[in-house]
């Protein structure tokens, strides 16, 4: 587990409220274990949910089973030790298996799916448990497989830039690989100390640049999976163009493990930039945004990776939390924008960047702004828009939702959703009796996708009747997603509705019952 | 029809030697159609496929069905016009269907595909017809389903780039529609001034400049389709991310209309291009060409947007075909390149090809090469490389190849073949006598594509002995794909094992028994 606290900075931020569950792990002290339990899913959504009978419960025999087809060291079932895998990061969810599998070969999860679709054992497939929506932990005595020991790098051709990778290997050991042969993961997320590829491929990830290098279903040229009856789909092709049949392999991008366990991932990565910028600017409404954006997509074009932005009140408990200085000193402005780049010429670039806001300014789009100058500076920079996530937890809770919205639209969510909370008299940023300090908004508008946030003090059913089913109305009127990149899990499982017509709903279903008749995959979620 | 004779030049080049049968088609003199009648797919290949007894023979109370759901002029019987969408444009295959029907609306397609399904009347879905595997034209008497009349551009987004079509649209008039825009479609091919979006997406089209924009299972943001039960999939969606659900959409893209067919399509387009550059390349060896282009792939990188490669032989078959002398005059080289930069600063581009050129030649990878001065010289250029296919007809026919293989090996494909032509005694460029020409090699290197073109002066058994399976099995063992970007269609229908194991087979096929169990759309092709 050493990897999980060997992360990037961001990411160690973002993470240190938790940080004592994965030091209690490494065995560590009991006693620094100071944070609340959380409770069983299955009781806080006991309403929701009901344990289905048609699942066996696990015996000793199953155990003894695992133990013939497993090497040593690959079964957990110490109380202590499961909680890892029960609880999911955010510590929103908690299952309660009673046990962890970690198969270190195709082979082995192919053995342990056959076993658990015959005996209709359910399962949860477990990449590197950063998920969102509680799509990678239990909801009840589920089995966990795992996919952290089996995380090899399989191959890479610097030719064709085609990389090859068990499913469980992390997602920055993936790219410092790509790194050292100047190339670069087409993916990145502010998980990326810990998250796998398989489980990026598994939940059809977005992150910081999918702007630039494009989804996963264009970049994953193949994929090893295992399905639930035991069958090896083994499809790791290395082709980047093949017209031979149904492109099947992307059914199991983003399905989230209700299919199968992806096992490898074979990839496109492009040649790693060698000159990148980044521009940190202010922006004094919502249409100069989207201005700013049209126009960096034309003048910036090839070398624009990231477009990022950020309200005022994102930054405002950004700057409380981190205890600093706005990098813009100038004054407080609605709204910020991250722009990078990415090219093979700094010359040219920084020339392109600097035109590019030297018009921006005197159109009036841009107040205020500033360039990185070095690669601290950047990782700096960076690191406002990626502490974003924790900042918004300083007060006790943040409600999350990961959306896509038409660009125009966007930002409107947001104000609506303050509007609501204003009318209702419980949100504050300073009075600490209000159970909310406000929604905010941020993300990767580049893709049409915003992070509302909803900070609070408290969890509390008064608020929850505010935001839902409001959201997910206003987000289905406009035609949107309700849930651009973070998935559906257990979370979403009921409101894919809002998104999806009853006819692509009923296909989904028609999917689903295809290839996991038995429902043993990942139980409970998804749709 | 006047569409398809007002073409690009180099498509119109192309397409001359079948001229004629437009021409027919448009009222002109039959005694202007001076060549010979293609003979029935079913008699050339009656060893091999045998009408589905299955299938309902066409009676005339279908047609006063099909006329009681469709528009005045929605339905041709006449057997001269059935011509034009019986047979393929390479004139290779040849159908008997005594029906096109031409809907206007998905509503019509629905009723369409409602009532064949009840019937088990199977069907072709038809768009451009320029398919090179025999795909879009029936074996027996299929009822074609020609998507030419839905041709509407339904919506376009210049902020986010997202546009709208018909199945129906030609690609080039989606591209001339972009332009005005300031975008360009993400897609760009030969055939653009015949074949259809729909018609691309079904086929999953790569084409010259997947390289920079990526594949359609990217670029390809919803689709709507009509289901062989006559469902309408509308999944239309304008989000550049959607993590609601498996991507089922992809299903279709490459499907080649045997699961249902495609009436519109919802694709992200990028920024079109402010400056363009081409480099006509002369390499001496194929090794060259490798280094060549990982170079190009590293200084070039985000302008980079084609790199072609050329063989000796068919820049011959060129130049006689054109009658032109040859655009790089000093000599007669092993390989040439084309390479296309497109980026928002004509200036930054032009320095970073110049410095590519000069190192490249300075390590001796490049042994002489222009660069186009202007528009009409790009063109140009570019007509050396499209006008190819056609100039490998030279001596009556030709055998064609569209293969993937991982870079290293890609042209010792076309070595091995002239080693077994030669050996057989059967091929000569000058010696007419013989009935081959010669195996030639060209194609998109960038993306490990390979056309592998046998030039020949007749077709004949003898010829194919040599050809196949030796070609297929080549092929597999180097874990290439006998079908980059054509497709398999009618010409390999049997011949996908060479590319997918026996489970991807397997999973196909329950796939195409899931979504149309009475088989009816395109039978006798694909798996």
């Amino acid at each position: 587990m050493q990897r999980r606290l060997v992360q990037t900075a961001s990411y160690l931020i973002r993470r240190n409220n938790v940080a004592c569950r994965f030091s209690r792990y490494n065995g560590l002290p009991v006693a620094s274990y100071s944070t609340k339990t959380v409770p069983f899913t299955a009781d806080t959504y006991s309403q929701k949910v009901q344990r289905d009978a048609k699942f066996k419960q696990l015996e000793s025999q199953d155990i003894e089973y695992f133990k013939s087809v497993l090497p040593e060291n690959s079964i957990i079932t110490d109380e202590d030790d499961l909680l890892f895998f029960n609880e999911d990061w955010m510590r929103k969810y908690r299952g309660q298996s009673q046990l962890v599998l970690k198969p270190k070969t195709t082979e082995q999860v192919a053995s342990i799916l056959k076993y658990c679709n015959d005996n209709k054992l359910a399962v949860v497939p477990q990449g590197g448990n950063t998920g969102l929506v509680g799509g990678s932990n239990p909801i009840f005595d589920e089995i966990i497989i795992s996919l952290s020991a089996m995380n090899k790098i399989r191959s890479f051709d610097p030719v064709s830039g085609i990389l090859k990778v068990d499913a469980g290997v992390i997602l920055e050991t993936a790219d410092q690989y790509l790194a050292e042969q100047g190339y670069i993961f087409p993916l990145d997320l502010g998980a990326k100390g810990s998250c796998h590829v398989g489980g990026n491929v598994a939940c059809n990830a977005g992150g910081l640049r999918l702007l630039r290098y494009g989804s996963l279903h264009g970049s994953v040229l193949g994929l090893e999976a295992v399905l639930p009856d035991g069958t090896v789909y083994n499809s790791m092709h290395s082709l980047r163009k093949d017209n031979t049949g149904y492109d099947l392999k992307q059914l199991f991008i983003g399905s989230e493990g209700t299919l199968g366990i992806i096992t490898g991932v074979s990839i496109l990565c492009p040649s790693r930039p060698q000159a990148q910028n980044v521009a940190f600017l202010a922006v004094s409404s919502y249409e100069a945004v989207q201005k700013v954006f049209v126009q960096a997509r034309k003048e910036l074009q090839e070398i624009l990776s990231a477009f990022e932005f950020m309200d005022n009140t994102s930054q405002k408990l950004t700057a409380k939390h981190l205890g600093l200085e706005h990098p813009i000193e100038s004054g407080d402005f609605p709204f910020y924008v991250l722009i990078e780049t990415s090219g093979s010429n700094k010359e040219h670039d920084d020339e392109k960047l600097e035109t590019f806001l030297g018009n921006a300014m005197e159109e009036g789009l841009v107040d205020d702004g500033i360039i990185a100058q070095d690669e601290a500076q950047i990782q700096s920079l960076w690191s406002w828009r990626e502490s974003i996530p924790e900042a918004t937890t300083i007060g006790g809770g943040v409600y999350k939702y990961d959306v896509s919205i038409p660009l125009a639209d966007l930002y409107g969510l947001v104000e609506d959703i303050n509007t609501r909370l204003n009318d209702a008299g419980i949100a504050s940023l300073d009075d600490e009796s209000k159970p909310v300090l406000a929604a905010l908004g941020y993300g990767h508008i580049g893709d049409g996708n915003l992070h509302l946030n909803v900070s609070v003090r408290k969890y509390s059913p008064e608020i929850e009747t505010i935001l839902e089913p409001f959201v997910y109305e206003w987000i289905a009127k406009k035609n949107g997603s309700i849930s651009a990149e973070h998935g559906l899990g257990f979370q979403k499982k009921n409101y894919i509705g809002y998104s999806k017509n009853e006819i692509e709903v009923k296909l989904i279903k028609e999917i689903k019952q295809h290839y996991d008749p038995n429902g043993i995959m990942n139980p409970y979620k998804y749709v």
